[in-house]
């Protein structure tokens, strides 16, 4: 199966350091989001556009592992890889790389589902309009 | 003149401190935002009472001045006191106290206008509901 | 087995919110933080005392579950409930509610581990504060 | 006078946004640091130099006025200069402008002092590290 994925280097911001000298735990949640923000630019699934298709797709659930602190004045990757799902959600794992040592900070997940913008109703099966973007990314399972 | 204001105390967030082990600077808008938030409540006149006059209020200015440090584990108290405009505006100036050490760790000023939910548009005088409120404070210029 | 709980209340934010108009999913993890403070507070296990006994207690790993929104203007109860756990680490589950529909917000739990202040090194064992601490509480496997 | 400036192009954060579907007033605070960050990495005056110097150089006045709003899914020109000072102080001044209208965000201003690592004393005269950077830069009032 074809792999969908990108990459985004984002420098730590002296806000979002903690007393202990690091990165605050919760702000790889804002790394994963601009990660997702990158694919979307990449691989022409943006918010705007799903937006635009009727539909919001709200963050139903996320988890994040942490492995080695992230100290201001470092940079790191954030690598979002699209998992394939027959349900109607979108799943992405995360890889946030450290640069400056090339360790792994963290990885990560975030499931998303589809809610219409009008009726606010979850989409149980998948939108037309993505299964149109699936299948020009020749992006299925195998 | 009647004076208008309101007090809250707030403890400090752990991810609100950062690497110099000190609430972030620009944190303070927060507490700003939460001060004025409790002035709504106790004056009657709450963000979502304002909007359902048909009016958004945000800030077009703000201000900050630190005097001293504030540290994880503290409480600060927050003051709103609210300054008489002719014009049609909403100026608050804040005193940021921490309550460790009774010394002001900060003060400020926002400045809101009333603009228009449906269209827009920057109220130039200011709305009825905000003269029948300030009648009803006996706010007035003296 | 006992159980060790706390529940605070926390008014949402304005700045917490985003252009969905509802609670921006990563800020969860700060209502987690407050609830895990206040059992701190009343359970005397603060980040100080942890601190003063030599010791940080870095989240290692966090989930959250979104069940349903909340949005600006609305109350919610955190409730941080200790998991007892033979090996030596810190793990809360949290319930968060919407006082205005008492619905279920989210659920979620993070991992916590000790790492010490002067050697920077895993505590592989519970360090002897901690298991005082449990004693004291009469905290334990049954 | 030589004008010494930087400017960074930002990609606004949908956890950036409020609930008024627009960036939120104080994470300005967050662009304006972004901007500085560049400046110091532009100009040889990084955080962490000057930390090896043996001075922090917090924030003690800022200051924001927006002039239009900015929505989720469009980028920002920050631009920071930095204003000749005799007395021991940084100030910045900031422009932030919409790339997706070319209208101007907002202005500001943040001026920092030169507080000692270890007395934690304020420096009253400009430290030497700083008269030999401007001296470098050719930086002087004319």
């Amino acid at each position: 199966m074809k792999i969908l994925e990108s990459t985004i280097e984002i420098a730590v911001r002296f806000s979002e350091t903690d007393a202990m000298g690091v990165v605050w735990h919760g702000n790889y949640l804002k790394f994963f989001e601009d990660a997702r923000e990158k694919f979307g630019e990449e691989h022409g699934l943006e918010y705007l556009d799903v937006y635009g298709e009727g539909f919001y797709t709200p963050i139903v659930k996320s988890d994040i592992n942490h492995k080695a602190s992230v100290y201001y004045g470092q940079k790191v990757l954030v690598k979002a890889t699209l998992e394939y799902h027959q349900a109607s959600k979108i799943v992405f794992k995360y890889v946030v790389t450290n640069r400056a040592t090339n360790a792994i900070a963290a990885t990560g997940s975030t499931t998303q589902v589809f809610l219409g913008v009008k009726d606010n109703l979850l989409a149980l099966i998948k939108p037309p309009f993505i299964l149109d973007w699936e299948a020009k990314q020749n992006w299925k399972e195998v």
